[in-house]
């Protein structure tokens, strides 16, 4: 029998689940809808029945050790959901609480982008790393911060806000939904880079095969392949949302020393048109003892099944802290 | 016999020390210029003879198990000074090895601010904190962060360089010492508001105690004496540097989520001059789960000797890290 974690992914439109061993193999995996039943319990009802089912493939060979959980606006102190506007539970949500009603084993919450720094130490490019930082590419900005080795959560659990860092401290700057202007996910997510699409449009007169598309059609994707094809209004969104990225992770580098950091989500795929405007730009900004020291990576972890990774990373960790007595 | 660290804070113009009890009591200390002697090593030969007179007063009483320093530029993974500045002493300095070679000693060497957080943690005002964050206020800006109740260093022992984060990301602003434009300790430092008070003096027309001292003769303390007694210009100065200070220390709150701020230095001593503005534009900054959390405070060191307790602290944290076997 091979120990093994339960992983869940709450995701605002899906959730994604697997049993996944230390190193990193999904013995099987499952999918739902989030919005599934009318309130938490109904859905937890309807998740656990889907698990139990996908588990009987794989029970004479595994043993599920613990549940690692990642959701927006997931608190690791206090194991619950936080008035996540991306989900349709509204209020403080006790997850921990009620999943180990259903499977009676250690369960462990964090936000998605927590998930990822943690999947990234054990299972993708930062195994050996003690201090680096992972910047997810999503709908918004969100950051996993590891210091001497653990993640940090500040003290209330909600350090690694990298997305409402001010690119502008002027209070001016675009509208964000947090409230406020000038946060840098407002300039660097998959919904910055369309925003940027848009002003560069209104700004420039170049051709553009993005002339053709709404704001509300347009994707991320469209936005890499364009650029792919050597369309030039997307070739400098890519130029201008990785300056904007380098440029503010001078400060974080200036706070950290990171070995590396690691980016992730969708608009990796750009590849070049995003990681060599953030590279040039970070080294431009940074103080010279950190010229040349900090290594800018596209995420080890690829780009499928990341974020149920994420979260069986987390309890294997919590789970590995604690020996057995 | 009671067991005490020899702390040593070696500073540009002066290098004070003193053998300290765990309990944060000095039993003796001295002083002496940093610039004696012609080499490092001629500099550490008299340091090792004043210290072992001053020792003589309290053998009968006190055995020394640690020696630990503050340095501009001290790293405490390398155990050397980089290229410090403010130092005669040019290169890489192997401080660690050459003061090991005297005392025969556990020697632990980080620079001034993290000393200074290590003591805010071990004899001040974050005792019972896990994560928090020290901003000395001299003539640079500098810090020391903690997170899960370890000092961060980085990847190379650099972190913490906040002083060095950028208040305007577009390459503007005032020149730094470190070749730079718009760094934050050109703003936020006894020479940064000095900066303030000759900008202040050029663009408005009011009357000011100020406008009859030189800017090489200018220090942050008539500045504050000058706010005290309701000079107009002063606390307008103070005004703008807590603004500053409080705009950027908002993207700190966003990367580590502490729960204490604290500062320290010269500075501190205009008190709400100061801490008003800071706490106000930093709170106008915060995200909204960050609002109302964090504390900004005086350092709990006090102003006298605050550098050689931290050296001291640095070594007790050190030594009772790793039980003795």
């Amino acid at each position: 029998m091979k120990d093994v974690i339960l992983g869940i992914d709450i995701g605002g439109t899906n959730t994604k689940f697997g049993f996944i061993d230390r190193d990193g193999i999904i013995l099987t995996q499952g999918e739902l809808p989030t919005t599934e039943g009318e309130t938490v319990h109904d859905f937890l009802r309807i998740l656990y029945s889907e698990v139990q089912n996908k588990f009987k493939k794989i029970e004479d060979e595994a043993k599920v050790i613990g549940v690692g959980v990642g959701a927006p606006n997931g608190n690791f102190y206090t194991g619950t959901i936080e008035n996540a506007p991306n989900l349709k539970w509204h209020g403080s949500v006790p997850l921990v609480e009620l999943l180990q009603s259903y499977f009676k084993l250690p369960v462990y919450l964090t936000n998605d982008a927590n998930a990822a720094a943690i999947g990234e130490m054990i299972y993708g490019g930062a195994k050996n790393m003690r201090n680096f930082v992972v910047v997810t590419l999503g709908t918004g900005l969100g950051s996993g911060i590891v210091v001497n080795g653990e993640l940090v959560y500040g003290h209330d659990g909600n350090a690694g806000e990298l997305g409402h860092t001010l690119v502008n401290v002027k209070g001016s700057g675009r509208v964000c939904g947090c409230g406020r202007r000038g946060c840098l996910e407002t300039y660097v997510s998959a919904t910055g880079i369309k925003r940027t699409v848009y002003k560069f449009l209104a700004d420039y007169t170049d051709y553009s095969e993005l002339r053709g598309v709404s704001f509300n059609d347009l994707t991320a994707e469209m936005i890499t392949q364009a650029a792919k094809r050597g369309d030039k209004i997307a070739i400098d969104c890519f130029e201008y949302t990785g300056k904007v990225l380098g440029m503010k992770l001078a400060d974080t580098v200036a706070h950290l020393s990171p070995e590396a950091i690691f980016l992730f989500g969708g608009l990796v795929r750009a590849e070049e048109f995003l990681f060599d405007p953030v590279r040039y730009h970070l080294e431009k900004n940074l103080l010279s003892i950190f010229k040349g020291k900090v290594k800018i990576l596209p995420s080890g972890l690829g780009l499928n099944n990341t974020a149920v990774m994420g979260a069986a990373a987390l309890a294997w960790k919590e789970l590995e802290r604690v020996p057995v007595a």
